[in-house]
């Protein structure tokens, strides 16, 4: 008999792994496109998600998974738009994974959603490690947090299809290298999109409902 | 005879403690003042050690540890001052832990240090839960995060000592409420030291530096 060795971090992430794809499967049945939004605490995650709503809840059904470590502040801002919402609350944890967001699914009427946003904890680091289900990877980087950053945190960087970089009204009062930024992401990350937008003016968010109506179409097209 | 069991997340904490008190010995035989500088990627750690290190270098002897996923830009920014700093590239890992910081206090000249920064990884939720051997524990929240930080993430700012609220310079272009934000702190924390600042314009940092100088003198007079 050999013995059986559980290799923890691996051992965690395969399981996650699964489960994730069973979350994707059941979303696909139901035609819903599924996007993941990462960043740092405060980079404008629920700033982003309720321009969206206010701008497409006419055109699409959307839904919203929120992920904190305390607090339903955010859910509760969802909630008052009139869209279906589930707070998660991590209890300490850094991260979303796949397991927390199959009980959040349980809770959302999801033949009814055409587009969900799924809202992790506020963190560059962990996120990127756990894919929850989900059919694009976004995050938003936001100016006043320094161009240096994919230098410093580049695997979500280099993960996701969609960089928002976010306050960019914010650009004159801040020493921002907005090609320094550039070069360093599409270094990462050859792929990516990069979309500067302002979620407190609205400047760029144009693009950003373009790119997201069009994969929502994709997938109903499938 | 009775099974051993490993509670991983319990069993690690506990290790590190042991750990961090060995590098609290070692520090306080030195006479070395070490501070654990925590917050959200792209607060104004590096800057708020860098303004330091301009102010109280002639009075005081400074050393570094820089802490990040990737890179060694802060180090080298920190080492073209004349300081002794070194960097630890944690390779995907969110937090420094007393382990990390023993090795690289094998690299430092304890002996000629008055006053050490830890730089930790930027994340407002793992690095609360692993002590280094410090002797204060202090967090940077920045304006631009948003006043609604300290309910989300409240266990770092419970157990701080002393909050920086940097980047108040931007204050005109937020929307950030000041009130609700210190309610919020002292509510978690009512012992706990708020310094506004700028480390950009250099607003307030004074405090901090008194803060800070006093600091060292009390941990000499021991």
């Amino acid at each position: 008999m050999t013995v059986k060795v559980i290799r923890v971090g691996e051992d965690i992430l395969s399981a996650n792994e699964d489960k994730a794809g069973a979350n994707k499967a059941r979303l696909d049945k139901c035609g819903v496109l599924t996007v993941n939004i990462m960043s740092s605490p405060g980079a404008g995650k629920t700033s982003l998600i309720m321009s969206t709503i206010a701008n497409l809840k006419d055109k699409l059904r959307i839904g919203v998974i929120e992920g904190d470590v305390a607090s339903s502040v955010d859910a509760e801002k969802i909630n008052a738009l009139g869209i279906p919402v589930i707070q998660i609350n991590t209890a300490g944890g850094c991260h979303l994974d796949a397991n927390m967001v199959e009980y959040a699914l349980n809770g959302l009427p999801l033949e009814a959603i055409d587009l969900l946003f799924i809202e992790n904890v506020g963190n560059l680091i962990c996120p990127n490690a756990f894919v929850l289900g989900e059919d694009r990877r976004v995050m938003i980087a936001s100016t006043p947090e320094g161009d240096d950053k994919p230098l410093k945190y580049p695997a979500m960087f280099a993960d996701s299809d969609c960089v928002l970089l976010n306050k960019i009204d914010l650009m004159p009062h801040l020493d921002f290298d907005n090609d320094a930024f550039r070069r360093t992401v599409t270094g990462l990350n050859p792929d990516v999109i990069i979309f500067p937008v302002s979620c407190q003016t609205g400047t760029g968010l144009a693009d950003w409902y373009a790119w997201l109506t069009a994969a929502v179409r994709g997938k109903r097209g499938k």
